[in-house]
Parts: structure tokens; C-alpha cells; sequence
């Protein structure tokens, strides 16, 4: 991670990339989220989805793992390269979780992040807090889902 | 599901409570959240949360499942007495999600809800819509997450 005073808004990023498949989300699904249109195509046919389709939640979980990954990689460099790298702090959560369309078998979600607000912690002066737009988005480039992420970043020592 | 009809704002439930173990905790962060806090004790130890603690989004997590599991023992309920069963529609999303307090190996969570309003949906006529304040408490009755749900309810058919 980079530290606070080296991110500014408009900042994009693109996480990286998922095809969801019917195996695994049947299998997320009956661990978290058994409703019949997630768990057996036949159910799913005969819903207002007319086809298997993942759990919103699952939508969601890959963008984390696929951020975190991301996060991983990007510290991994700045460790090559001796550089410091400023601690990712904990999530005060997020608010505006849309499902706009979606995520069928088959279907390749791109995941990204837009920061749109930074400030300074008013309660934690060594951290700031950093706002963030982040998004799926199918093959045909149609947005699945959306929400607005905030978390803590380290501020640089002395900073 | 009851029908749209049959639901009013200041209905609650409890949906079931979980107790959460090292083991599921780690396999639970090394799929969706690789967060070392949320992988490893010593790493924990280290970081601000001090322990081994769960992903919120497991929390989460955990919230949606024992919610569908409540609703289909409610459905089973309704078959068993022969009186028709609503269907629960897709969710259009979630706001302001807050992870308030960390969950740690042990905590035991107790999943609720809260109907806070409902309304006949504008695009989606045979469809009500109905919007919830969902939490999650720890053994001392802490509030350890909450958001504000809302899902599709069908309405009764010449309702």
C-alpha cells in the first residue's frame, strides 16, 4: 500500500478479472446464500432470473479477494524496489451496495476501484481514510455491481 | 416468505447465532480477504486488531446465510399449515454497512433484523418492497455489525 499522502482522487486501478462458473457458485452459494435461483439451474430457470446465477454476495467477495491480491502484489514491488510500504488498516464499512444487473454462468466480471475522497482521520491522526468507488463489470462492459468502500491508510511517519 | 401485506415496520426476528473458531476464520479469509490479521495469530498479535479476527465480510456472511435458512424453515412452516407461500424477490442492494467491533476466534454472534419500511414498488407493481436494519451482536451484546437491507416481496396475488 501506498501511503496516504500518495493517493489522490481519481486514482484507478484494475484488480483483475473472474469467470464465474456453475460449479462454484452453487458452492458459495449453499455455504452463504441458499436460495434456489443460486443453487440448481432448473429452480433458476423458472425465476425472475430465468438462469443460474451467482449471489450478489459472491459478486461482492471476489472483488475483495481479487483487491487484496492486488494490494499483496503491489507491496510485494515496493519491497523489491526498498521502498516503504504504509499499513492497509481496517474497514469502517461501506454504504451504497447495488446488484444493477446479473452475473450469469459463464460471465467474465472485471473488478476496479476509483478513489473519489481522501481526508485525515479526525479521530486517529496517524491514518487517513480513504473513499473508494469499486465496480464489476461484465464481458459487454455492463456495470453488475457497485459500491462505495472506505478504509484506513497509514499516513506517512512524520508526514 | 409472508406476503407484502402480511409485513409492518417494527417486526423483528432472530435469525440464529454463530460462534466463530480459528479454523473457519482463516479458510474463510484465505478465499474472499488475505488479510494477514484475518490468516495468521502472530501476525494479528501485531496489527490493531491484537487477535486472531474474523473478515467483517464473513460476518457478514454468516448474517445471509442463517437469514435464508430462517426464511425456509418459515416457508416449510407456512406448507405444512397449507397456507401459500410469497416469494422473496432479489435484493436491489445494501447501505451503510458498519463493521463496529472486530469478531474474535470464540465470539459467539447473534444474526437479527428489524423492519424499518415497506412500500409497493413503482416499477414493479405485484412486487412490494421492504427495507430491514440487519445486526449482528456479540456474547455481550455489542453491536458488532449492521446495515440496512431491503429485497422484493411479492405482494398478494388481487392484493
Amino acid at each position: 500500500m501506498k501511503f496516504f499522502e500518495d493517493i489522490a482522487v481519481g486514482e484507478k486501478a484494475v484488480f483483475g478479472r473472474h469467470t464465474f462458473a456453475a460449479e462454484e457458485i452453487k458452492a458459495f452459494a449453499a455455504q452463504f446464500d441458499p436460495q434456489p435461483f443460486h443453487l440448481d439451474e432448473a429452480a433458476a430457470a423458472r425465476s425472475h432470473f430465468g438462469a443460474l446465477c451467482a449471489s450478489g454476495w459472491h459478486t461482492v467477495m471476489l472483488w475483495m479477494r481479487l483487491a487484496m491480491l492486488y494490494r499483496r502484489a503491489e507491496d510485494d514491488a515496493l519491497r523489491v524496489r526498498g521502498e516503504p510500504v504504509a499499513q492497509l488498516g481496517p474497514s469502517p464499512g461501506f454504504r451504497d451496495l447495488k446488484w444493477h444487473e446479473p452475473v450469469y454462468v459463464g460471465d467474465t466480471i472485471t473488478f476496479a476501484t476509483e478513489v473519489v475522497e481522501t481526508r485525515v482521520s479526525k479521530s486517529r491522526p496517524a491514518w487517513g481514510l480513504v473513499f473508494n468507488v469499486n465496480t464489476g463489470a461484465n464481458q459487454d462492459g455492463t456495470l453488475v455491481m457497485s459500491f462505495i468502500g472506505s478504509a484506513f491508510v497509514e499516513r506517512r511517519p512524520g508526514g
